[in-house]
């Protein structure tokens, strides 16, 4: 496992870049609109093959605008890369981690994701990515 | 500025060294007992230069125990390692970052090190080093 980005839940992106790009120095990789979770993403490169991905909510019904109504803005999650995802979550769900789900689905960039449930994970909602 | 460390608030390192090390496979570099923080540390290597840090707090004084009581367990801070702290605090301030630390303090491994007021950095409590 190898961490591949920190999501950070936003209200705004435009504020968001101008602390992460315009004051910290990250370089926006790219801007993206994802119907299906209805969100805004912005990438940055944090350096050392790590992202950062700012999470916008598109929505009232986006689990964003959940998370942020309940929590206000924060780290959303931690993504891992792994290699052979259905494997790793194979193990994980035998040793007694909970997941979100138990099947990958498609994420952002095509590839297969998958959630852990936080209640297993000292309270970090972690994301894995087929790498 | 460069991704140093995920701090982590836990209840217990014990649990949370099975999680980390046991079932991610993340190796456990050092445990370290801070009484001016009243913390208890753990520090895993999560690759790529970036450590895991599981923080245990030693008395309900702690501010990682109010964390604890407030939010549960989860991601406490990111700590991003930056060269000439001093004048980095300097910069951020002047563009409207609210600073915590004002002046850097020494940090468990007696680098410099401040924080920066979450309401500034999209709510995300942000730990400077001094690499």
């Amino acid at each position: 496992m190898k961490l591949d980005h920190i999501g950070i839940a936003t209200r705004s992106i435009e504020k968001g870049t101008k602390i992460w790009q315009d004051l910290f120095g990250f370089p926006l990789l790219a801007l993206r609109e994802v119907e299906s979770q209805k969100l805004k993403i912005a990438i940055f490169d944090a350096g050392g093959g790590v992202r950062i991905e700012l999470l916008e909510p598109k929505g009232e019904d986006s689990p964003v605008a959940k998370f942020l109504e309940r929590r206000g803005e924060g780290i959303h999650h931690l993504c891992f890369a792994v290699k052979g995802i259905e494997k790793v979550l194979e193990t994980l769900q035998s040793k007694g981690i909970k997941l979100v789900d138990e099947v990958p689905k498609r994420g952002v960039s095509a590839k297969k994701i998958a959630f852990l449930h936080p209640s297993s994970t000292n309270g970090v909602l972690i994301e894995l990515c087929e790498k």
